[in-house]
């Protein structure tokens, strides 16, 4: 389908959609995120994304700006994350917005993964004399939708998980202690984490230790504008706090606070008097081992949470990197070292006897932030299967 | 002294001239490595490195390749990541030839540090009207000679610290396992770095898990051109193995090996056993602590060693961080985790109880090798007792 050239500059070009997609981030729900760029001679003259449910797609936004910009689309390329849609959702297709507005050539991200449209807006394109190019930034665009995916494949919500580490490993001192490992613009980075996620998790131990509000609270404290509501607050753990407790969810956020623990403890005395205060206290998983599968379903079914952020503890990441119920994890790395190996550990609870038993990631982005570095992970089950060679040191 | 107008690109043309200079990284000592590169309207037009004692310095090898490619000096800029020397060493000084060349604009990186030149080459300079630019990419042309200040200021060698390992911060399974943790990229640049060292340290638990050659062999085994001689083998530790052991280093290099260990084992049977073998053992230090910093200064003044590369464990990797011994630490962290707080620490020894007596580094390079990254970090002590904000999570 390469069927018209395309400038240097192709991938960077991409990549520019790619972040005007990012900008719906946690306003789509349950819609992909969607970026659109027009170029002419290899320059961006109009850019677009999709603000969310109801609202006009990407490629519309993009050709509405280039017309308020005195743009004639027939003289440029349009540049879409996501393979246009070829069907009348809550909007008109996209793939006839295109065809209208004369544009002769596109360049595709990723091809839909909707049942509904897959080869339908390209082939549509194609039928209709217009040049389509795919597979640029590929891997970016596909990212792109991988929570998207999440909810069209599997009952589960889109679960990012957070940590903030030492370089060498560790989530807080020996005491318990983690204020501050990382710098304020990660934190910052984290709060607008937040405001993605219908749901914030930790483990209880955080809760027990680190008292958190898991309110999205921006740099100055204020809630940033993309998040309408404060996230839930879900906490996961065999054991419950005692409701008297001096914890700020339990008084200041009952309403909005869910514990996640095992069936037994979910029927217990003091689970009944947490829910005198208006918590929520769920039952899934036998033992000390809470089922947290269960627990994010039901957090999606029953509450219509599909985003979730988890922030640790390690006990609790490591769990959920285990049950494969991470789709991401933002790694902040701040340039410190505590040399403790009784320091509370980034993950833990495995057993894992050689280093070919180790889990592998892909490395999707990695960003320095001052001083601290970011790394976006996602699972690469492809390479966990590599064949290790063998050689001597 | 900002006395022309230098091209937008400034920093990246004096990278280019840092890159220079690290090709003489391990053959210059005991110089330090400089880059220099001419540049006309904004390209570089010629380049040179100095490349050992006895030869040209980069000025003289930037001014000579010019000539060879037809290029007049006199129309260009020089970028000099060092101050040109003022003095008559094994070679005549720089600021001759810049001036005899007809240069009339200069771009200095890092001042001279070293005390028979400080202010002089570039007061020289400007003496003869000669324009002197300072100040561009400065730490990155500082951080090229930190190898050389710890020669003039110290009696120690210059310490690289490397350490492979996972995202959570171990370098092997619980059971010692660690082949592989990072890939051929990260490990081929391994062998490139014990080219730069004239010793590779490790702890004696990783001669008795690993049972490593500590030889410099590059990607396909064999030694790279810019290592003449295999540097030698230190382990360090309080106990030492038998003779009889089946370790590579016993059977192959005893007499490229050095046991750095406590006063009272170096006067052992076992010690002397060894020393039948050719192997050096070493006594600094008593009860279980060998003393790093005495057997460093030992190294250089004894056998001329200059710049050793440590290979963990993370013990001996804790001790010389400790110890303020490190000069720079190259960090390979692979996209993987283990998840086992059983896993083998990257740092340990250390006692912290809260995250403000973390060490603080300062992130000098991030480099990612295909899947691998790489962090170059460097000592941060002006951050460590920078104030801590408080505010809650």
């Amino acid at each position: 389908m390469n069927s018209f050239p395309l400038p240097d500059n192709a991938e960077a070009i991409m990549l520019e959609a790619v972040a005007l997609a990012e900008l719906g981030k946690g306003l789509t729900v349950p819609n992909p995120c969607v970026g659109a760029v027009l170029t002419r001679d290899g320059q961006i003259v109009a850019k677009g994304y999709h603000h969310g449910p109801g609202q006009a797609h990407a490629e519309v936004e993009a050709l509405r700006d280039a017309r308020e910009r005195g743009v004639d689309p027939r003289e440029c390329i349009l540049w879409v994350t996501l393979e246009p849609c070829n069907h009348t959702g809550r909007t008109p297709p996209c793939t006839q917005a295109i065809i209208q507005a004369g544009v002769s050539r596109v360049v595709v991200g990723a091809t839909d993964p909707n049942p509904r449209v897959v080869g339908g807006g390209i082939a549509f394109l194609l039928d209709h004399g217009v040049q389509v190019v795919t597979g640029i930034a590929e891997t970016a665009c596909e990212d792109l939708i991988a929570d998207f995916l999440t909810w069209v494949h599997t009952p589960c919500p889109y679960l990012y998980l957070k940590l903030a580490a030492t370089l060498d490993g560790r989530i807080a001192a020996r005491s318990g202690d983690s204020q501050w490992i990382t710098n304020a613009v990660s934190r910052a980075m984290v709060h607008e984490l937040r405001g993605r996620a219908q749901a914030v998790m930790v483990g209880a131990g955080t809760l027990r230790v680190d008292n958190p509000r898991l309110t999205c609270r921006g740099v100055s404290g204020a809630a940033p504008q993309s998040s309408r509501f404060q996230p839930l607050a879900v906490v996961v753990g065999s054991s419950l706090p005692e409701p008297g407790a001096d914890l700020f969810l339990l008084r200041e956020r009952p309403m909005e606070t869910i514990f996640l623990t095992t069936v037994e403890t979910a029927s217990s005395a003091r689970a009944d008097d947490l829910r005198e205060l208006g918590v929520r206290v769920w039952g899934a998983g036998t033992g000390d081992l809470v089922d947290l599968r269960s627990g994010l379903v039901r957090l999606r079914s029953e509450l219509g949470v599909m985003d979730v952020l988890c922030e640790g503890g390690g006990g609790l990441a490591q769990h959920l990197v285990s049950e494969n119920l991470v789709g991401e994890w933002w790694l902040f790395l701040a340039p410190k070292t505590l040399g403790d190996a009784q320091a509370v550990s980034m993950l833990s609870g495995s057993t894992v006897e050689r280093m070919n038993g180790a889990r592998h990631w892909r490395t999707a982005r990695v960003r320095r932030l001052e001083n601290d570095l970011l790394l976006v992970l996602r699972p690469d089950d492809m390479a966990a299967g590599k064949a290790e060679d063998k050689e001597r040191s």
